[in-house]
């Protein structure tokens, strides 16, 4: 008896219905090629007078994906095909299918369009006000921003039969429900003050020199591609370009990273790439064979980060790492005494809370999160109204990381591309994602007593294989609470967290 | 009484069929900058494993263009369309679109796909049966491919009542008739190889000391840079990159141009840049007001290529213009003997009869030209077939250059990517091209007889305010000969070109 490996694009003939949507979703994914593809090229590559003539192409393909999605004839590919005798990949790959197909049907084309042009106007001109700390020339182009992200969340709520908010969250979290964000995050609120208060004591009567630059461009590049070497990327299908706002973006077969640099600071461009280089293995590892349906398509924005962070802050930023890092560090950039591994270790462990999230450690990052989380849920609920964004920030950010924000826009509710651009509900990933990397870790190390110290030999194959079998090899298939029951035999415990936390920064 | 500037664009309500058609070749138009641009990532990004992706999503594109050119509305359109009252640059824009969709609906779904699957496998081969010297490999993934040519071009051929031939080298030169073209050709060989053997006497008393590498790429690609920046490019609106095989690409928007360096040799990247720039400046000076229709577009690859030749044979290698450069070259590459003015001139016009077409010198790259016209268009109107290709090439090798390419294919018939990815037609835009240039300096310097005095000064502006006024500017306003006889006040006349030779090579 032969056993034939079904595989998620495998449609027998038996199954007319869901091999006709199969054809759809591969030119769905053939287009998305060509729109990721020039994305990429616009941040890392367009020069400026290329823009307008882009928008308007990229906004074509936009129309055209959005009408192959709501050819009326899906609507009945999608009821037959779940009569059909599907194996449990096409099933799952069914279940993946509609999500899209829904998205797209729910909203109305004039809404699509609306929120388009006015996520496109906001965003364009937040890139000047935010720079101008012009709140009030924000805030004008702001509110028909929210008014439109509201009707859509209303359309997707009612749908649904869940709140606004959560319909919103779900676009990049399928399942996630903001009462359990809730609870998730105000637990994080009863410990993180204090632990960042005992940190801070800790790590002021620690004598940690700096790192003393420049360090040029070309030799930080050098490093980043060693780096990304040792962590797998394979850049046989994919590479490592420059743009202003780093980003992991291209095709599963073809994953272009970027990262920025500074001659004053190796440490941003070096952790952004590693940051990046988590995205990519988890792109460049999904099953071949798949990856032109929505079933073979990385799971969600949580389990996306959790991959990023995994590299980054789990492996990136232990001592085990460092142990390798410092060497290579001193090879690319010359030695000096910040260089030596201990002092490293602690370098990239530093805690000081600060205005921006893009810039936040580790242990303050969370707080950040949560007070988006809070304020964009109440934004979207109907709660507060876009007028209440600044006075909001100000208070939390004094509760939650005391620090004074008043009147300074540009590095309070304005610094982030997220809602000018119209993106509710995407935040939470990010904590959600550090809390799944620390609950992969506690994981792997159950099974590999001898981790860090492979790690510190340079020898990452434990936790590449670890990642590759329980999240990688997925894709798709599985819900997230499953795939994350399934990989480390447990749901979400944020306990892993804390734990990480605590060992890290206050332990050994 | 005021003048309203009619563009090519403006389409008033009273003509509803072709405002209709503008807002389907606006859309044509916008598909093709994301083919633009992925077909630019693949030569000069792509890492190798994204081929097969890249591949599956530019053949989408593909077969989504054609069926919106194949649309059964867009008849009736074009023949409402010829009868609303257009204005002259309307009519001119209406025979443009008609033009590229009878090119589409001339030829049926199935030939276009058999085409492009025959293509694609033959010219794969051909890469590695070059290197391997294998004609007969290459010969059966051939013969399918002219099978298929000749196909298309009796249908091209019946619906527009010239040859085949013709048929096919319409797509590239509208209009163009290979029995004039052979009658141009014709003239040629009376006086071309009675010049090559007169100046290649003259040039053996000459001693040419030869410029000595290495020369570093980061060194060739400044001098590149200045040297567009001086011929006007628009680093705002383009870049420069490297890919295997150098070409013009992107949007006119967006003008993507690629060179290659070898250290050995500046002069090949050099003279490939300026002629890429002269490419280059024609899309970025096409009025942007109409860019996005078939009238806006350049004119004709013949056209095309008269832009790139004045740019780098007609100006980048004459005696004024080498004034300028050779301290250029002393600035990038260091001083040496070889870089004396004088000396760089006639280093840039040696002229050395050899087997490649590409590394051919300016006079004796037109026998590399009339060879594949003669043989391409016996090809086609089936006087010959595909295995008589060597012999033929053998033969005519012989006859025009004097050499012996007998059982070489690499370097004979198997040498360009033509004739395997089956574009049949395309070879006499090329020679085209260097007459038009040579008779638009002609008219140049009976306008200016300061030119070659200014240019060695680096005043290029009487060159770019003439190209632009009378080729740029006017887009495919005109039928290619109404053009030229607008800009130089006669039509096509190759004396021009063999005056420009003579005295370049023999006189002054």
């Amino acid at each position: 008896m032969t056993n034939d490996h079904p595989s998620p694009t495998a449609a027998s003939s038996a199954n007319p219905a869901y091999c006709a949507l199969t054809a759809t979703f591969t030119r769905l994914y053939r287009l998305g090629h060509l729109g990721a593809i020039v994305g990429w090229d616009q941040a890392a590559m367009m020069p400026p007078k290329g823009n307008a003539a882009r928008g308007a192409a990229l906004a074509e393909l936009q129309v055209l994906m959005h009408q192959t999605l709501t050819d009326p004839r899906l609507s009945g590919l999608l009821q037959s095909a779940a009569t059909e005798a599907l194996q449990d990949t096409e099933r799952a790959g069914l279940r993946e299918m509609r999500r899209d197909w829904e998205l797209a049907n729910l909203l109305p084309e004039r809404l699509v369009q609306a929120q388009s042009l006015a996520g496109t106007r906001c965003e364009h001109a937040w890139r000047s006000q935010r720079k101008a700390n012009d709140w009030k020339g924000f805030w004008e182009n702001f509110e028909p921003v929210v008014t439109l992200a509201r009707e859509e969340a209303e359309l997707l709520s009612q749908a649904r039969g869940v709140s606004p908010y959560d319909a919103l969250m779900d676009k990049y979290e399928p399942g996630a429900q903001s009462a359990e964000i809730e609870r998730i995050f105000g637990a994080v609120k009863t410990w993180l003050p204090g632990l960042v208060q005992q940190v801070r004591a800790k790590q002021a009567t620690e004598a940690v020199p700096g790192a003393v630059g420049p360090f040029p461009v070309a030799q930080q590049r050098a490093l980043g591609v060693e780096v990304m070497g040792l962590l797998g990327f394979d850049f046989e299908g994919g590479r490592l370009d420059i743009s202003t706002h780093p980003f992991c973006g291209g095709v599963a077969e073809d994953v272009r990273i970027t990262t920025r640099y500074s001659e004053d600071d190796f440490v941003r461009s070096l952790m952004g790439i590693i940051h990046e280089t988590g995205h990519a293995r988890y792109e460049q590892n999904l099953p071949r064979d798949g990856v032109h349906l929505p079933v073979g398509r990385a799971r969600s924005m949580g389990i996306h980060e959790s991959q990023s962070l995994s590299f980054e802050m789990q492996l990136g930023r232990s001592q085990a790492f460092v142990q390798w890092l410092a060497p290579l560090l001193q090879k690319h950039l010359g030695a000096q005494p910040a260089f030596a591994a201990d002092n490293l270790a602690r370098l990239l462990t530093r805690v000081q809370p600060g205005l921006i999230r893009v810039d936040a450690d580790e242990l303050t990052y969370p707080a950040h999160i949560i007070l988006r989380f809070e304020i964009e849920r109440a934004l979207i609920n109907g709660a507060i109204e876009p007028a209440d964004l600044p006075a909001l920030w100000d208070e939390k950010m004094q509760a939650y990381l005391g620090l004074d924000t008043r009147g300074n826009f540009r590095d309070g509710c304005l610094q982030d591309i997220h809602w000018p651009s119209g993106s509710f509900g995407y935040f939470p990933s990010y904590t959600l994602g550090a809390m799944y990397a620390a609950q992969y870790f506690a994981s792997m190390r159950t099974q590999h007593a001898d981790l860090d110290a492979r790690i510190a030999c340079g020898d990452v194959s434990p936790v590449m294989d670890w990642l590759n079998r329980n999240i990688w090899s997925q894709a798709s298939l599985w819900p997230t609470d499953a795939l994350v029951q399934r990989a480390t035999g447990e749901a979400l415990n944020p306990a892993h967290f804390r734990t990480h936390l605590e060992q890290r920064y206050l332990g050994g």
